[in-house]
């Protein structure tokens, strides 16, 4: 009988890995970004919950290495596309690829990433290469198609809150789910279990989408490495907006769409203004309660998943941690 | 003994295909972009050669549909981000895809349209999806990093002949040899000939760079379809001017400094003025002369190739009309 890896266990090797990897290869100025980016560190969510899936349903986790890398290969690749799209100067407390270099160097970086994702997907045995690239541009994809319907939101003030649902999934959850269903395949998962994995990645995703959302606007900029307020500043349509401009009364609904109609600019009035009547209707208690529904969604899936509980509790623990981040 | 496809054929099958494939689902934002860049024309070189490969080797033309369009779709790609990196205002003619939307459009269209390029190889048939995501792997990577490399050439004013060859073979060599090989695969190709072929590939590849380079400068708007001089403007260092710093005098190389250390901007008298020096040290008739150089390199590989000649006469044809072409 092989060692069950704890979370612990598993984001000390994830850890490990990325200590380890070279990433660096001529010409050095196209992998030097890629190199910064995978080295900023973060919680390595994703390669840790392939890793974790892979184990659950009888894999080595080990042996999903390769897979584990590509995940988050192809989640920095979309970091510094972002950065550059959004303009984001800062990403972990450090500066971004696009503003550490300049956005040629994001844009090509960034593409010799994806490529570098496939790559390290096509490296990994346990897996045929079909099951294992076609699962991969799905998620892939739905990434692309979530981040062009949150753009698409910055030109609408009618977003519904079904919308933005759909939207985080495609732009967060997407990505948890095909990291876990990679990892699921890799260590050979039922049908039913893969459906209700399905259902545990949806819902942690959406929770941790609302998080992140929460943080932008409430969190601290040591803990959470990125300047607050972006989204307000941007004019973003998150669950916190959203719910506002549902509770809100004509005067609060006037005053929104007064900070609303002003450009996207660094002033902290309107950062200022805007939470101000988040605060007036406790929109951080709402999205309180609504994440905390989708983790109690989530860990009812994890719940239903035919393993022994010794396999189940990374992904339970990893579920844990995040409810409780500051970054 | 089904017919075989003359290169004529191969161009009119390729034309029907990109006038009958779908591009465009949701969100359209995301590909209206893909679908306009793909509907530009173009010679389509790329398909034509992955199908003329596969044809060459035994397998029947339409069956390698989704690889060629897979390459095409990747080629397009590479346009969409370089035309934005490189400013270009048009492309065949038309508006470029960040100056008819903007630079995140490309950005994000862009990166949509290479995990499409993979959904088209994936869904190939006749080679395992190991092998062709490996070599498509293997030349998207090749292809960044020959932009990296032109992209860093522009810093410098000592880049050698040997070095810029190795440059474009890997910007525009790389792509026709990885058509060509998939292709080639396809059709169950000998390794010897899959050698033979990738000499082919090259010499084309190298040839076609060079003449691309001179039409840049010597180009006609219309027939071109871009702004002619836009290397001049940018300080590529392409072949025509790495061969006039080689066979300048004092004076010549002074005035050519002169013009290279200007920044770039848009004022045609930068491009006159190096346009007449290239013309006092015939650069043209040196080119013209490289090019049919890699033209009867590359034909001798075609030669060497073990099959019939109405089998390798699409990809002759092809040579042929890539050595007339005036865009």
């Amino acid at each position: 009988m092989e060692k069950i890896f704890s979370l612990k266990d598993i984001q000390e090797y994830v850890q490990t890995i990325f200590a380890q990897e070279q990433f660096i290869a001529a010409p050095e100025a196209l992998y030097i970004p890629i190199d910064y980016t995978l080295r900023l560190g973060g919680k390595r969510i994703r390669p840790v919950m392939l890793l974790a899936a892979c184990q659950m349903f009888g894999g080595q986790v080990p042996q999903a290495r390769n897979a584990a890398i590509g995940i988050e290969v192809f989640h920095n690749f979309t970091l510094i596309h972002d950065d550059l799209m959004d303009a984001s100067p800062l990403r972990r407390g450090k500066e971004t690829v696009y503003r550490k270099w300049n956005a040629n160097t994001a844009i090509l970086s960034g593409d010799a990433m994806l490529i570098m994702a496939y790559q390290y997907l096509l490296k990994q045995q346990g897996l045929s290469a079909a099951d294992s690239i076609n699962c991969f541009n799905r998620m892939a994809n739905e990434v692309m198609q979530g981040q062009q319907y949150d753009i698409n939101f910055e030109q609408r003030t009618d977003v519904s809150a079904d919308e933005y649902l759909d939207m985080i999934y495609l732009k967060t959850a997407a990505l948890f789910n095909g990291a876990l269903r990679i990892g699921a395949m890799i260590g050979n998962a039922s049908e039913h279990d893969l459906s209700q994995l399905f259902l545990f990645g949806k819902h942690l995703g959406l929770a941790f989408q609302i998080q992140d959302d929460l943080l932008d606007t409430y969190g601290n900029l040591v803990a959470f490495g990125k300047q607050p307020g972006q989204d307000i500043r941007d004019n973003k349509k998150t669950m916190l907006l959203i719910t506002a401009l549902n509770k809100a009364n004509k005067e609060q609904k006037e005053r929104l769409a007064f900070w609303l109609n002003k450009p996207s600019d660094t002033s902290d009035e309107k950062v200022r203004q805007v939470k101000v009547i988040y605060d007036s209707l406790d929109i951080e208690h709402d999205m309180e309660t609504l994440i905390n529904t989708h983790y109690i969604q989530a860990e009812k899936a994890l719940d239903a998943i035919n393993v022994s509980e010794p396999l189940r509790q990374p992904l339970r623990h990893l579920m844990q941690e995040l409810l409780h981040r500051s970054n």
